[in-house]
């Protein structure tokens, strides 16, 4: 039987995981990265992005294309769209990487977000404080993450401040704050014939900026979960999208506000592997290659907990009811996201009993046992 | 974090899932076997065993041993455990691989068998037919799959010709027939702590000798659970054993009786990748590397159904509700265990349905239709 090559920008564990569910389809993964000691490296080869003629040696190497990094240069997919199709599309690629763009297609779309003003100039940065209630927060409208490229706006005297930080990225965009309870995410994947399935609401709990566990389905998200499904049923849609895509949303009183969208499979839907008949990897694989997409229904209530920094003792960790664990072959580097843990016990009633002990497990709790709200 | 490398005898299918579970805790597997494309090589470094010095190569290059393949020779493995551990423990495999050592077993440990006699001269074969009910199937005691090294004696003058056929093996047994009405097997694994737990009976069924499917619970087997597993129990403590154990059982109106072990994770446990919490593979992995062993509960009511000599159409099998697909990467032979597919619908009506759906695909539908009976 005929194999298909899936090449992928990017080799980090969203690759590895990637590459995992589509082995048993005889699916094999090529990556796009620059490092060859990646965590993808442990199941397809690594072209070096640093290599001589490297793209074109990507672009050779397989059928058909997708990402698990969303900055991924469009210059590179340009150059690859010309041979070979790449899923997401490159317009939902170019969406995601500026925030400017990103909010206009919510606004296009229907999908309240927090009030925002493209800033290019100290002037509209002081209209766009005028018209915005402070706080604000200025970000650059192209890279920048985990609150790099930031700057929040308190008082009106620190505009020149703020002006002078980010006014060299040229374009940035003021937003307002949404006042919300909790942060959930849908993800979502489209195939190549339209297809769309989407998973429950993730109520998704971070610590210093990064994920620290997600909660599926989200604690009463019945009412959320059909809107939340609307809105990223009209982005996938509208973009002709193929494959996963992950919308984070605000719960606030006003409904569900658009944070942000990720054109790629989504930290907080790792939980899927285990908690969900297809996870978002293979269902990805799936839409990428082609094929009919798989049942998105959960199995049983999850807790997704990020290992972040430290490796925990991993006979602990597995001693634990209905414990998975996923590490990806990374060193131990402050902030970084070394494996997961997924809990899914029989009882329901378990799940917060399991978290205060997987909290006292871990060298790096992440906040567990303070916001731990699972009942 | 330190990597725990697990070596493992043979480099099938087997190895390959085993492997795939191995990944995401950081274990890495390291195989030896004979061809350096099969199944395995896609998750690990495969040792030939045809290379020179291959055996003590592949010994330097691991932590701890393990093996997908039953026939490992003996030989390699006392060099082996001179130096480093085998789980299985080397009895198991020995007795796995000699029918009578096997029976003897099951009869000390008081699980019930068909009638058996040794056979090593024309004379004892005379006896054994003397003491059995005709028919009876004559085997040799080592060696032989499929129907391959053995001869089934309806009539007392087929003696000399069965003597003649099998004799030279010098080492023979002699079996009754058992009336069954149908065969399950139980699997189970055993911690390196002397902690044991069990997965479901899986019922199976075989077309042309080979299984072609499996049902996960095997239906109405509640009375027959807790003996299977007091029997695989008592082999486990018995042999001091480490790993997956699997035991196949006759259903008889005088209750379940043994027909063999298998001292490996085995195809009627396919199912549980999806259908149970943790799958044979995984707590294989964790039994050998000493870790604590995860929850054998069954999540949903599974059918486990082999692809037999041609693969099927894959997007055609990935249509189907709660399909999962795992290909081995092998060649299409004749009667070739080539993947297998994994149904867990949402509703266990479907099951049957989804069944008949899937004979139609199957370019090798292996009954599936005429013996189906999930209800």
């Amino acid at each position: 039987m005929t194999k298909t090559t899936i090449g992928i920008f990017g080799g980090g564990q969203l690759g590895r995981m990637m590459a995992q569910a589509a082995l048993p389809l005889n699916i094999q993964c090529i990556f796009f990265e620059a490092s060859l000691d990646c965590p993808s490296a442990a199941l397809g080869k690594i072209i070096s992005a640093k290599s001589d003629d490297a793209l074109n040696k990507f672009i050779e190497s397989a059928d058909v294309f997708s990402l698990e990094f969303e900055n991924t240069p469009l210059t590179d997919v340009d150059i690859l769209t010309q041979k070979k199709n790449l899923y997401p599309p490159r317009q939902a690629l170019a969406i995601a990487q500026n925030r400017l763009l990103e909010k206009a297609l919510f606004d296009e779309l229907n999908i309240p977000v927090a009030a925002y003003r493209a800033v290019d100039s100290l002037l509209s940065l002081e209209q766009a404080v005028n018209d915005l209630d402070l706080p604000i927060v200025l970000k650059t409208a192209t890279g920048g993450y985990d609150g790099k490229g930031q700057f929040v706006l308190h008082e009106k005297n620190q505009i020149e401040q703020a002006w002078a930080e980010l006014g060299p990225a040229k374009s940035l965009i003021a937003e307002s704050f949404v006042k919300f309870s909790r942060e959930v995410s849908i993800i979502a994947v489209r195939g190549q014939d339209g297809e769309i399935r989407t998973w429950d609401l993730a109520e998704n709990h971070h610590h210093h900026g990064i994920l620290s566990h997600s909660i599926i389905p989200a604690p009463n998200s019945q009412a959320l979960q059909p809107v939340a499904e609307d809105y990223v049923t009209r982005l996938l849609n509208h973009l002709n999208y193929v494959g996963v895509l992950t919308l984070e949303l605000f719960v606030t009183e006003q409904g569900l506000y658009a944070n942000e969208m990720a054109p790629r499979v989504h930290n907080s839907g790792h939980w899927s592997i285990e908690g969900a008949i297809c996870s978002q990897f293979e269902n990805h694989i799936r839409a990428v290659a082609g094929l009919p997409l798989g049942s998105t229904e959960t199995l049983k209530p999850t807790v997704m907990v990020n290992i972040i920094g430290q490796h925990p003792n991993c006979a602990e960790v597995l001693a634990l009811t209905g414990a998975h664990l996923h590490l990806y072959n990374k060193t131990e580097r402050c902030g970084r996201k070394l494996g997961h843990i997924t809990l899914m016990p029989n009882q329901q009633e378990q799940l917060s009993d399991l978290c205060r002990k997987l909290a006292v497990i871990l060298p790096n709790p992440l906040a567990l046992t303070s916001d731990m709200c699972i009942d």
